[in-house]
């Protein structure tokens, strides 16, 4: 890993990193009870596992005071009438922020945080989100045929939690009703027992 | 200050925030000592405080797990030889990263660690850099006309360390020589001594 200073260019129409230390492919069948309609989404898993987003990751040590970075890309499409997303997530080390800079395309970023507060913020090409210490996050593409793309940065210590979202979801999901995406309550949404 | 998650845009041509919270201008008054050539230097000040470069700022607690942000804008100018700079500084926290995003305009960011290393990254639109922890940090503009806009984020306890850099200088300078910028050593620089 690098000591000194680098660079890199997003000049690519796909903004695809001109480098880049991994690349995360989450397909379909990654995604196994996120989505809401179960049925829908054996239905789509038995015609084609499809990729939904992939993530290009420039390494660095993963302790306070690094910066992790890179680029995000979520596909357009929909299982049932739900758009594509991603799995969505807590830092592990969950007094730690994200920052996101959109850089294509338009979504929603659908987050919430353990004490049960819930919000929504659009995403779109020339906008900046910031995730404050403590909200889980999960961007979702809301486009019927452009990729979603985003640049994000966060601590470096700050590790991921999926664990919670798989169990019990977010409170909201972003669904297609008449042609446009809205924002609707999760009916298997459930707050955590508080032990 | 906010708790809950926010968006602001950058899709003027200027970059300037839809929202900020600190609007930090930075005059050629305020760099007395920093350029090489006094002498350009008070002759350029007697005749006008130009305006060197701005900060827009969002305000986050100045607290780990927490990420500062906004937009750097540098003016293309030259005092003599040597192109329009920001102040530059170490984090004082001294082991924290920071991330840049230029989104227009070219120049350079002059790097450079306690221990005397140093280096010189290529700023151009679309091109991110990452300053790890430990290196002091300036950006020079080597436009003739036009401006220098970057977007950074770093962890929210780094803190700014002007004290050395205003002593000691960069070890390297960026000056204008038949007609390009050239990167030269910067004949007052010293190796502040190790108690």
């Amino acid at each position: 890993m690098k000591k000194e200073p680098f660079s890199f260019d997003l000049t690519t129409p796909g903004f695809i990193p001109s480098h880049y230390d991994n690349h995360i492919q989450r397909k379909l069948s990654n995604m196994k009870g996120q989505y809401l309609n179960h049925e829908a989404y054996e239905a789509m898993l038995s015609e084609k596992d499809l990729l939904l987003y992939q993530v290009y990751e420039l390494e660095r040590p993963q302790i306070e005071g690094e910066l992790l970075h890179g680029i995000s890309i979520v596909h357009p499409g929909k299982v049932g009438n739900e758009f594509f997303m991603t799995k969505g997530h807590y830092h592990t080390v969950i007094d730690t922020a994200e920052i996101y800079y959109t850089l294509k395309g338009q979504g929603y970023m659908v987050m919430e945080t353990p004490e049960g507060d819930c919000a929504v913020e659009e995403l779109k090409a020339g906008s900046i989100l910031y995730v404050p210490p403590r909200w889980a996050h999960r961007s979702v593409n809301t486009s019927s045929e452009e990729n979603l793309v985003m640049f994000f940065a966060y601590p470096g210590n700050a590790g991921h939690d999926y664990g919670t979202i798989e169990t019990q979801g977010f409170r909201k999901l972003v669904v297609e009703k008449d042609g446009k995406p809205e924002i609707v309550d999760n009916p298997r949404w459930a707050l955590p027992e508080v032990g």
